[in-house]
């Protein structure tokens, strides 16, 4: 299978999985299901459950079997985005080229249903149960990862210290430290689970793991980048809030070849890594892609 | 054992607890740790420990066997908190006698705070794996039961009807609907979760579903009757606050006397459910404490 084939599997997979987990029942507290909706199918990239899953097959696992822990990592990410639009965070009138949840639900059910989110991807995850679920000691082992991907060891120590650390002068080091949690933990759960979840080696584990935290960071830097130089309509949100922000990013240390040039270094080590894998293919192109992507 | 000691013996266990599991390394983004405890350790009433605890003592369960889920249940209920009183949605500067997250940690940490500890007590009802700890599935069905009282169709959906029906006159049905599901789910779950840990047969579960759905209602009675007729200085958070708002309460549609009476009848009928049970003399006493609390 090619790759922009076995890309709109994946993705068709995980936008049929978003809506299937959704409630479906029509609720007396709708509205706020309206609003988890709004954010959570506003067609993002899906970079993390499309990890998840490919690291799943390329391991010898089912796909269906970790669609649960794909959803509910996508339901984080987009908790977190909702949240980070707030007007007490970075408030953002945009994004994915729509107006941000608070703008269309007001601040109070936008906060709820970010806390909704991220309650959900916790009932996704655990309570899919089905007779040839994952065993439950192997699922406990996933939404563990997941969870601990996402706090504050993870996902919210890295927004803390972002916000901690604007309008200072930042070293290398910390800018690193900052994105190896703020996105980098989320990708790397993504790639870990899906290997977790197909009963693969720790060779195997340990290879995805390395993949993913630098592509993680290619990621970042990418932002960066586009950040300054890409226009909000290619973006789909505001550009140049690094510079309004006062934030120190890999392009303001490096400057933006110098960036682009440390993200081409660090793609070609994650393909590398992948060497234990038997097809990889997959993988070593969405790298290659995550590098040149304009949005 | 006599009430006070047994309570004192449940409320000791529950403190230890909860500073037993939050983070105890030095993080750079300590911050959020420190905002965390701010909340967490804030001295509150840990009904939903409490009952967790006994419930699953009166179950023939190992108490330290819930621990994890009690401290889990309150880091949720604390998180709540948090977020209901941020300014846009309660607007709320005192709580348990303390200013409120946000007027120490500012509104953007104040959020995070909140995120932190529903996914930390996620990750802490999942994560506290000894050898003598429960069977994984057990406690799979325990966090589930956990996370769906927490969500949409628990008390997140009763926090978007409480904010969706202020200032219309409501029938005492919705009423009921609203709290049953904003505070009665957690607390249901909380003794429902005592239960299933003990292993205990249906026959108990459903005798515990009765008695916490009907103290829950008594629990929300007596906090409206004090929102009316207490003092800040008693209860440690602004009054007057339904009223304000322009809430339809139990006291709105009953009337003071009437609503008392009505918790009356409650308190009789939740400990006329607690029949299947050997010893239920202490959650006797505690549903006729709940009712003549004074905070």
């Amino acid at each position: 299978m090619n790759f922009d084939r076995r890309m709109q599997a994946h993705l068709d997979l995980t936008e049929h999985a978003l809506r299937a987990y959704l409630p479906k029942e029509r609720l007396a507290q709708q509205r706020i299901v309206e609003a988890m909706e709004y954010s959570l199918l506003a067609g993002g990239k899906r970079v993390r459950p499309v990890l998840m899953l490919e690291f799943c097959r390329v391991s010898g696992g089912e796909e269906r079997l970790v669609l649960p822990l794909a959803a509910a990592l996508e339901m984080i990410h987009t908790y977190s985005l909702i949240h980070d639009d707030l007007p007490c965070m970075d408030n953002d009138d945009l994004r994915r080229g729509r107006p941000t949840s608070h703008r269309v639900f007001g601040e109070a059910m936008a906060t709820l249903a970010g806390d909704a989110l991220l309650n959900y991807a916790a009932e996704t995850a655990l309570g899919a149960d089905g007779p040839d679920y994952l065993d439950p000691a192997l699922r406990l082992r996933a939404v563990c990862e997941l969870f601990g991907a996402a706090g504050v060891y993870g996902m919210i120590g890295g927004q803390v210290l972002d916000m901690e650390r604007e309008n200072r002068a930042l070293s290398l080091d910390q800018v690193l430290e900052t994105h190896r949690l703020k996105t980098g933990a989320l990708i790397c759960a993504a790639a870990r689970i899906g290997v977790i979840c197909a009963g693969a080696s720790d060779e195997l584990l340990e290879a995805a793991t390395e993949y993913a935290q630098k592509i993680g960071l290619v990621f970042q830097i990418v932002d960066d980048v586009l950040d300054c130089s890409g226009s909000a309509q290619q973006l789909g949100k505001q550009t140049g809030s690094d510079a309004r922000s006062g934030k120190t990013t890999f392009v303001t240390l490096l400057g933006e070849q110098g960036a682009m040039e440390r993200a081409r270094e660090l793609t070609d080590e994650a393909k590398q890594a992948l060497a234990p894998f038997d097809d990889a293919s997959f993988l070593c192109e969405f790298a290659d892609r995550l590098l040149v992507r304009q949005r």
